[in-house]
């Protein structure tokens, strides 16, 4: 991509990220790192999630787009929050889903994007790679930590209280190691960015 | 990295791929695919592994190097398979879980990364990305799907019958689907490659 391009394509993201801001669409706990890629002049984000919990009904294996969100929450959670969201549930399975953040950065050169790679996994974003190199140059910043547990069909529970009490600890675990790993993450983009 | 170092590379990763097979420390199912792109010029595998069905029991959350696998399947499971390798769970965490394929693709230009990504994200492995470009060239393939789901504690099982089956069903689903999608990878990639 050539710079007037990449800068054009960078004016439009800020802006639709300022609209979601405003509208209160926007992960706030990501803010701070997703500031710091936008103020460096060779980068910027298009799109972004903080790590969240999530309790998901889906009618049929695979099926994401019939998915129904019980319960999402960018924060960890208390055993009595997963019982009132999964009294929503009706019929389908019903997955607790713990998930590391995802931010995906464009970056004008693809030595910045390999940097940044680098950068991530250095950080504990194992999952990181860049997804293209021509044209548009994107780099994805994920991990590995997550947690994928199907704990009900058809609206009745799977689960002792036990059992859930060990989903929610692991849930609350894979939420804080993400908090870390973005504070790390922002740590090192700041030496790297200009 | 110039042509030479690569084709010393590609050299030297074919010989240990040999051996692998020869000690049988390589997983067949994958083989087609590894050498459709081993017979191309322009890439080499540098490490790979089969989707797999796996029992796992970790001391302490995170903690995978202390991890031990009492059962490890490359194929779909039945109940009493995971019954018995379940009878020697001693402490820790038991976890489930189902993993799709890995391949690490090493190629001689950025070009044609960048058009392996592309496949194999429209091949169905969303979570592919080029984790190094300069230097070394690497492509990572793999897909979003896997279950991971806690399903014991210091030997004993918090599954009621009922629930490891859905639990089996869904490993066994994942690793079919991984399997579809490894053939469907394997034919758009014949037509890009030499």
């Amino acid at each position: 991509m050539v710079k007037k391009e990449f800068l054009d394509a960078k004016e439009k993201a800020l802006r639709s990220l300022e609209k979601a801001c405003t509208e209160k669409k926007a992960d706030k706990e990501i803010l701070p790192i997703l500031s710091l890629i936008n103020d460096s002049e060779e980068c910027y984000t298009s799109s972004s999630c903080a790590g969240r919990i999530v309790l998901l009904e889906i009618p049929k294996i695979g099926d994401k787009k019939k998915a129904r969100f019980l319960g999402k929450w960018h924060r960890t959670i208390e055993p009595n929050e997963l019982e009132t969201a999964a009294k929503k549930a009706k019929n389908g399975l019903l997955w607790l889903i713990a998930q590391s953040p995802i931010i995906h950065i464009v970056t004008d050169t693809s030595e910045m994007a390999d940097t940044i790679v680098k950068t991530a996994i250095a950080s504990g974003f194992k999952n990181s790679g860049m997804k293209s190199i021509r044209k548009k140059i994107v780099v994805e910043v994920c991990s590995t930590e997550r947690l994928d547990a199907p704990i009900g069909r058809d609206g009745i529970l799977f689960c002792e209280k036990e059992y859930s009490q060990l989903l929610i600890d692991i849930s609350n675990e894979v939420f804080k190691k993400s908090m870390d790993k973005l504070l790390r993450f922002e740590d090192k983009l700041r030496d790297i960015l200009s």
